[in-house]
């Protein structure tokens, strides 16, 4: 049968690792797919390491926007990235009547819902599941494989450069900033780590899966997004006292009020498997009415892991393009028409548990007071440790861990608390998720 | 947009629990599917139960050929078990151009290739999501989500109840017997345990996974199956000693020689995630050459999980139904004239790493006999533990993990072992599993 033509945008790592994968497993694929997938053509800037790497099986060049109006071809695959030239050249190959598969998740968190419209509008395809969590396949579960379900809560590690961090400080007691330095020194943290460490990369694929669970426009700019560079390593041993795991979460929960969608520093139950994800490996918990707690893991980042997922597009593409376009699997999992824009709840309105950290000087009456304050804004204690003071301190730590409450009394009862003249400096606070 | 008409047969757990999940989330499955998916028709010998589950809001019968040559009905949902009267239903559904969603994983895997041989034929879909390790969509990530991937082995806990009973096992330290007692009482293992705690449930789940995985035929009849039975507690402890869990693990792996198609009592490490898959709860790993490993975590049985995996399939069919056959996902994963008939291998060629316990008297040059017996058959050992001997016992127990060998070679060892004077009875033997 005719082979299917893919234009590659990008021969960097995951597209190095698309053109390796797609000639090794050639005849695999192919025996799935029913027709030869084949990258007919590749763009990149560097010209000599598009050569390197193809080896003279294709055509190389290094005008994309040729590529994306080329008559032959009938997929494009975008590894660019970024916001910008990435973009128009997604738009234009979509009006140029191509599908698209792209690893792309900051363009999609932040221009979906334009991208979306427009394939939308053209009949094709635009294929993104290697957006989030590299060769997990969670975007065909949340899409295709739990669409029985009322979805209420997704819950993942989609980052591996701050979970490889959290557990080598967790392993070696070792600061943030220590730790990120011997990262980057292993190639597990880019030189410029912010998108990682700060969190917007898993708030980019966090506002992905956001959409496609509850069937609403992509909403990233309404994210609470707060990375790991303050996390202090003595909460991550108090955590571990207290039989939690601290994780960067993206969590996002459906409630009567809204949608709740945020990327923090999280306690965990050790019990739980996602606790237990070690490493620069990524998660995902997806809550399911009908199917309760699912998990899926593997590597979210690499060459070969996300080329798996590209290529898994690929072959959807293949079989689904000749279908007519209202029998596909919907962009957004919900069909265009049904896609509801439910309001995404500000931080202060979102209820979850808190850990608590205070310095605070040993004298009688101070643990009276702060409880009374948490009391006084319907916060109930669950858990509580009060250390001894160190040989010759005259302060020390008390560590708490509330029930569920809403994070506005937590704001409200940590102002309060910080005024208190024992109070040393201030609270630090982080949230808990139980899982279940 | 006109509903789909659904034909039911068997209202039991599964199907109630379809039934219930498909009414109370009609809307959010409307918003995905982009039409309304209706059961129109409900068989089973128990009309009263059928009745009272329906409550009137379908017709019911107690003749289920009629549904399967029902003109309204577009797609049949079989949910009646066994292999007798069900393959004829599915069968006669097939040859009336109907689709068939099925949960029956003893039909597919003794039967799957004459049924898919008629689907094929008649160009309809035959969808099984539900068949293997229920509500997680295994199925779907092997056939679509991992198809870049040349998928070297899957392994899974894949039987609920032999997983709920290992648990306890270890938990509470019990033996097997008073567990499945405890596990009958409380539901969670059926009045005649065989299929269950004898491994063959998951080695119709394990069979169907090979074929997908693989592309190769379903080769149920070739499949070694050794349950839990005769696994003792001692075993349990010792592992854990040596820092391994144990587990009823279904693997199968492709090597040079042949696909190798196994259920067992396994050795994983209990780093492992998977090793820490408890009570009922399912997980299967696949390892994939690009992605490498991933894993699937969830609840693998039960009325809702099931039927969400159920549904998922009918939201499938109402997508694909009207797109031509050629452009579907093929039933094995490869296309029908792709599909390899790969030799299964015998258990004697198995390679894995082995443990053995032994029970010998406590005196010079037992061990050195039992060593030089290996060593004869090139077995290296990985690690040993000589427990020394109880007050006033003149026997203990060896213990040693040994490195991948040929499992011919074990047998030719401990054929050996136990001919020696020293060696009290029979030689325990475990196989065990890096899973990496």
């Amino acid at each position: 049968m005719k082979a299917i033509n893919v234009g590659l945008l990008g021969i960097g790592t995951v597209g190095g690792g698309t053109f390796t994968v797609l000639k090794r497993n050639a005849e695999e694929i192919t025996r799935r797919a029913g027709r030869p997938i084949e990258i007919s053509i590749v763009a990149d800037r560097n010209l000599d390491l598009a050569r390197q790497v193809t080896g003279g099986a294709c055509k190389v060049t290094d005008d994309a926007f040729a590529v994306v109006s080329d008559p032959n071809v009938d997929i494009v695959v975008e590894l660019i990235g970024g916001y910008g030239v990435a973009k128009d050249l997604v738009m234009k190959a979509i009006e140029n009547g191509k599908h698209v598969v792209t690893a792309n998740k900051a363009l999609l968190a932040t221009h979906g819902n334009e991208i979306f419209a427009a394939a939308q509008k053209k009949g094709v395809i635009v294929a993104f599941e290697a957006a989030v969590a590299g060769g997990i396949p969670i975007i065909k579960a949340l899409r295709e494989g739990l669409s029985a379900n009322r979805i209420e809560w997704v819950a993942g590690i989609i980052n591996g450069t701050t979970n490889f961090i959290l557990s080598e400080m967790r392993d070696k007691g070792l600061s943030f900033a220590d730790v990120l330095k011997e990262a980057q020194r292993l190639g597990y943290a880019e030189a410029d780590p912010t998108f990682d460490v700060e969190g917007v990369d898993a708030a980019h694929k966090l506002t992905i899966m956001s959409a496609i669970a509850f069937g609403i426009p992509m909403s990233f700019d309404k994210a609470h997004v707060e990375g790991i560079t303050k996390l202090d390593a003595i909460d991550i041993k108090y955590a571990e006292q207290l039989g939690y795991r601290i994780k960067l979460l993206g969590v996002t929960k459906r409630t009567p009020e809204g949608v709740e969608l945020r990327v923090h520093p999280t306690l965990i139950p050790e019990k739980r498997l996602i606790a237990n994800v070690e490493g620069a490996m990524n998660a995902v918990l997806v809550k399911g009415d009908a199917v309760g707690a699912t998990l899926y893991y593997g590597k979210g980042a690499g060459a070969e892991p996300t080329a798996s997922a590209v290529i898994a597009d690929l072959v959807d593409v293949t079989r689904l393009h000749t279908s007519d376009p209202e029998h596909r699997v919907p962009h957004l999992a919900f069909q265009p028409d049904a896609v509801v824009d439910l309001p995404i709840l500000p931080l202060a309105e979102v209820q979850t548990a808190y850990y608590l950290r205070l310095r605070v000087e040993d004298k009688p009456g101070v643990l009276a007071d702060i409880t009374r304050i948490l009391a006084d804004q319907s916060i109930s204690i669950d858990a509580m440790i009060q250390k001894e003071p160190g040989e010759g301190e005259v302060q020390t730590d008390i560590i708490l861990l509330t029930h569920q409450t809403r994070e506005k009394n937590v704001d409200a009862a940590i102002a309060k608390i910080e005024a208190l003249a024992a109070v040393q400096g201030q609270v630090t606070r982080l949230r808990l998720e139980e899982l279940q």
